[in-house]
């Protein structure tokens, strides 16, 4: 897909998703809303809480895409070292920020029983000089920008509440249209050539073939998804999906297949 | 965690994934199942269909880890293109595998009604030179090994039985254990220290912190979790855990804490 949109890179940090004990549940939302922002997901990587990883993954991705987000290590624990090493990639101190740890204190002392202000919490309230800190209901710790680099917690229902917050502060550009056509009984070896011609005559169109399976009758088929910034353009492309699924024996409906 | 095994990396081939239409159900199959064999997965990269970035992240990868996972693009469509990217990554030919060919032929021909041979089917039985096939009961287009990259499909149920008939042939290190306790009503940060501690004695091992949230009573807590080859120093580090969980004020159970 052709645009001069601006990109996105999402670096996904912790050893438990590298482990299989976690399952990434960030990336799908992520990737759904920047679409919606006209901010394509261009890649996403997981990576291990190892400090030259990850700064070396944040130099390369920040000089790269538009806007780098991470999710995860901004805890107070040793595996938490998401914040020192965007300091460390941007040759920048780390510092306690005096406006987060003000809140942070009242937010503790207001707890009952009060929540003790240790150093590994401290931790928390620690950002690289310059950040700006993204704040949101769910926890009075932030996460930070840092250029461009939007550093969020690893939790779902925290992170989705931090992003929230920065979205409006990001430049998007046109939002991703996506139109998707499917037919029971089709299988995409048929439909590829077909395929392919209709991609050609919509360069600008990214245009997706996914087969879908189903147990018992009707079994399963093929669903065609064509995506682009061009509104009038992706209407056309779904078009043309929906009379290749009829040439090939297919009922073509509307949308992605129900799951099943 | 220190080890002398074997690693892996996955690479995740799909613009469906990067654009949050898929959610990606491999990952967390391939890490856990890589864990067992003792070839722990290091990085994961989702990477769109685009031919530079593949051939990219294939030579980068293969070069830096024992074995490369790759799933997705090798259907009939146009944006299927892993198989050839990675003919271009090792510089050989893509061609016809003959032995690939007749099987599918066998296999298109038996169908019923019997499925055409086209020239879109035929891209599946095209393999990088000197690739060995990865057969499997689910379709008769294989995966493939190619030097230390391993090809496998993105439907899961294909790639779970693509991995499962390659997962022999891997030569794979001590397998990766795990020992887990958790408690309600501990907070990540008051036990952060002790952590510390506990990893700082035990650096062959990889500790981890999660915090987990229920609504309700009794509310979250967190989960400790020590993950290593060496099984006496695992059972160790979990009984430290344990009492850190219990000088919190925790009651210090077993395992993980059940989703709710």
């Amino acid at each position: 897909m052709t645009t001069e949109n601006p990109t996105a890179c999402l670096l996904i940090i912790g050893n438990e998703v590298l482990s299989g004990r976690t399952r990434d549940a960030n990336l799908q939302y992520i990737a759904t809303r920047l679409g919606e922002l006209g901010i394509p997901m261009r890649e996403a990587r997981v990576i291990p809480d190892v400090p030259e990883t990850i700064i070396g993954a944040v130099n390369e991705c920040r000089a790269r895409f538009t806007h780098v987000f991470t999710t995860g290590g901004i805890g107070p624990t040793h595996d938490d070292i998401t914040s020192e090493c965007v300091a460390r990639a941007f040759g920048v101190p780390w510092e306690v920020h005096e406006e987060t740890r003000a809140l942070m204190a009242a937010d503790y002392a207001r707890r009952d029983p009060p929540v003790e202000f240790n150093a590994a919490r401290m931790r928390m309230a620690t950002l690289p000089r310059g950040a700006v800190p993204i704040r949101c209901d769910e926890t009075s710790a932030p996460g930070f920008s840092m250029g461009n680099v939007h550093v969020m917690a690893g939790v779902p229902r925290i992170m989705r509440a931090m992003f929230e917050a920065l979205a409006p502060s990001l430049e998007g550009g046109r939002p991703v249209l996506s139109r998707a056509v499917h037919a029971d009984g089709v299988y995409e070896g048929t439909i590829a050539e077909g395929l392919s011609a209709i991609q050609a005559r919509h360069p600008s169109l990214d245009l997706g073939s996914y087969p879908y399976y189903r147990k018992g009758a009707p079994g399963g088929g093929v669903a065609l998804v064509a995506k682009g910034t061009d509104g009038a353009e992706v209407e056309a492309a779904a078009r043309e999906m929906a009379a290749l699924l009829r040439e090939a024996g297919g009922e073509a409906r509307e949308g992605e297949p129900q799951q099943g």
